[in-house]
Order: structure tokens, then sequence, then C-alpha cells
């Protein structure tokens, strides 16, 4: 079994052994997860990108565990939805390479926010 | 190597070939992660928790696009800070357990809610 | 001068008396609200829908403080970028009223859920 | 009537006529909240501070549209939590006052985020 398949099978424990199962529909977890990505840009709001790339061990470790709660929650998502995580990474990594062709959206900040702005719309003119 | 190495990599490459690494600081990512969640939350946001639980094939497949966008910038965040996610979530599995000890929040939705709470505060108990 | 326009100066005060506006970019403040947001959802994130219309005394007022956190966020925000809040919002009701005709959009859930759906991508065919 | 109270009876009578006020529990107004929060988020997160300082005529029209939407979210939740907006917000001012007391926190950005985390776990003040 692969490695987060045994990760999704541990949390599934976790829950049945408290029972929060009842609590863990997939509207709620959403719920959490989002809370958790919160609270992992709590941890950049005041820095500037130059410092969130310059942690102190303090600071690092305060995200890595956010980090974790934020796999965790998607992880049971993924539990409750019968999802494999490595299909579905790999399936969108394929879809990216074509909404994103190298030679159109390679260089500037300007085209690359023109162009994700372009695509959300509807991505005309192509 | 481990699977989720072999993701990140793979993702450094995708925006390496784009040139997209310069936005790539963990406080964007963190924005684009928490986004990405939102997307998610989006899905469920009118439904109930029970139809959460019965998404017709359009709806399930929505939300993995979703799973999918979160799982990486997840691992863009944990290769920009070093992390090894299968360590992070590993450890926070063993504090998790440390701090919901099953006999004492087994049990009630109320229970569960009480115990979350008075932990973010202080954890007082006496 | 209107109610929000008083405590967009009385905030801009409290900044400036502590030298926070260096960190108050739009950027930032967006990133703060969306933490705030997300407090909010997590007083809701465990309760059923019903339950979160039946807040007992301490879990409204915790609610009430992640209220008017956003909502001083957002008018921090509203001051960076120079918008007069009550006059977006109006605008912004109109525009709501054009996109949602009761007619069309009157009932069910399903119906709710599906003219969201469509007009996220394309708006076709009015 | 105060400016707030109006509008939120002019959403109200919005959610009435199209019968939305069913879907409208705390609970989901939350998740919608945190969505809306999140498109004001995206607007900002692969633009420097100094840009989303200095946006452009379509980025800041952008940005209006989804901090209208928040407010709008926000006083669909007050309505629904009995909250008068502007004395939840000036209460929390007196709070903050207390708590961020100017000669304690004026100053660098390193203090400012050390007096915020400290003040998350337990206000110890060594």
């Amino acid at each position: 079994m692969e490695e987060l398949e045994k990760i999704k099978a541990q949390l599934q424990k976790f829950a049945d052994d408290r029972d929060w199962d009842q609590f863990h529909s997939p509207k709620n977890l959403s719920m959490a997860l989002s809370v958790e990505a919160s609270e992992l840009v709590e941890c950049f709001q005041w820095l500037t990108e130059e410092q969130s790339q310059n942690l102190s061990p303090a600071q690092l470790s305060a995200a890595i565990d956010e980090i974790a709660d934020v796999q965790i929650y998607l992880l049971r998502i993924a539990t409750k939805l019968n999802v494999n995580m490595l299909d579905a990474v790999n399936q969108k990594i394929k879809k990216n390479a074509l909404k994103y062709p190298v030679d159109k959206v390679r260089g500037s900040s300007k085209k690359y926010n023109q162009y994700d702005q372009a695509d959300e719309s509807d991505d005309a003119e192509s």
C-alpha cells in the first residue's frame, strides 16, 4: 500500500477511536481544512516575502505544524470522498501542463497574472 | 525516493520551466493555498452535510479538482520550506494522540467542541 | 460624516499611533481579513446548521468578536484602497439584482446552486 | 435608522424575495464569507506589497467587487445573529486599545509579531 493510503487508514482509526467520524462530513472537513490553511497564512501575514523565505526556527516549526494540519484534513476529505490523492494530483498536473503551455506563460509576473485572470473568465481569443 | 518527493520534484520543474519560481515565496504560496481551500469550501457551502456525502459525479469531479490544487500548493510550500511531508504528518499524528487521549475526548459533539475550545485558550482543566 | 467613515478614521489613528501602517498593505490586510473570516468559520465548523442558529451566550460572544475583527480589517482595506463602503455595497446589490432575477432563481437549493455554478463559468444564453 | 441597519433590511428582502433564507444559516454564511474573503486574497496573491498599493483601474474594480461581497455576507451573518455591527466594532476597538497599549507595541514589525504571538498562547509577558 502506498504511503498516503497508509496515513489515511491511520487517520480513520484515530477518528473512529474517538467517535469523531460523525462530525467528519465533507462539508465540515472542508471548513476545518480552510481554517488550518488560514493558520498557515497567519504565520506569514505580517512578514515580507523575503522574511517568509528566511524563517527563524520557531517560525518554521509553527509553519510545519500548520502544514501538517492542512495535510491531515485534506487526507480526511480524500478518505470521505474516496479519492486517491496521487491519482488526483497526477491528473491535475497533466491538466495544468495543457492549460499553461510553457511558451505562452513563461516570463513576467504580468503575463502570469493576466493569463490567470483571462482563464478565470472565459479563456477568449484562443 | 518516496512518492510525494517525486511529485515535489515534478512541481519544481513545472515552476522552473515557466519561470514562476520568483512568485513562489512561502507567503504567496500560503495565500494561493488558502484560496484553493476556499474553492473547495465553495463546493459545499450551500449543501447540507448529508448532501456533501452524496455528491453527483459533476460535484465530485469539481471537488477532486480543488483537492488536487490544495495538495499541489501544499507540496510547493513544503518544497520551499524544506519540509518532508510524511515526517511532518507523522509527528503531528503523535502530538494529536497525546493532545486528544481517547478516554478524555471520546463521545459527543459537545465534549469534542468544548475540549477543542478549552485547548485553544489555556487548557486549564483545574 | 457617515458612521463607517468615522470608524475608518478611528482605525487609521489606531494604526498610526502604533506605527502599524507600514504593515498594512492591501496584500497583507487581505491575508489578515481572511484569517479573521476563518476564525469565524471555526466557531461553526463542528456545529450543525441548526446549532449555528441557536448559539449559547458564550458561542455568540465568540462569534461577535470575530465578526467585529472581519469588519475592522475590511474597513482598513477600504481605507487603503480609497473605497467608500456604502457606495461599493449599494452598487453590488444593484449588480446582484440583475444577476439573480427573482423569477429565474427563486426556489429550490438545486436551482440556486446550479445558477450559481453556471454563472461562474460563462453566463451564457441570457 | 442607521445606514448599516438599512442595508441589512435590504439584504433580508433580497433573500426573502428569492427564498434563499433557507440556505442562510450562520454556518453556511460563514463559509460564503470566507470564500469571498479568499477571492479578495486572490486579487493580491501574486502581487508584491507595493503593487497591491498601486492597482490598475481593472485590478481596483475587481478588488472593490470582492470587498462588497465580504461586506454583504458579513451583514447577513449579523442579521442572522442579531448583531448590531457598529456596537460590535466599537466594543472591539476598545478591547484592542487595552490589548495593544501604544507604549508596549509601538514600533518594529518584530515587536508587533511577537506581541501578537505571545497573545495567542498565554499572554505571559515574562
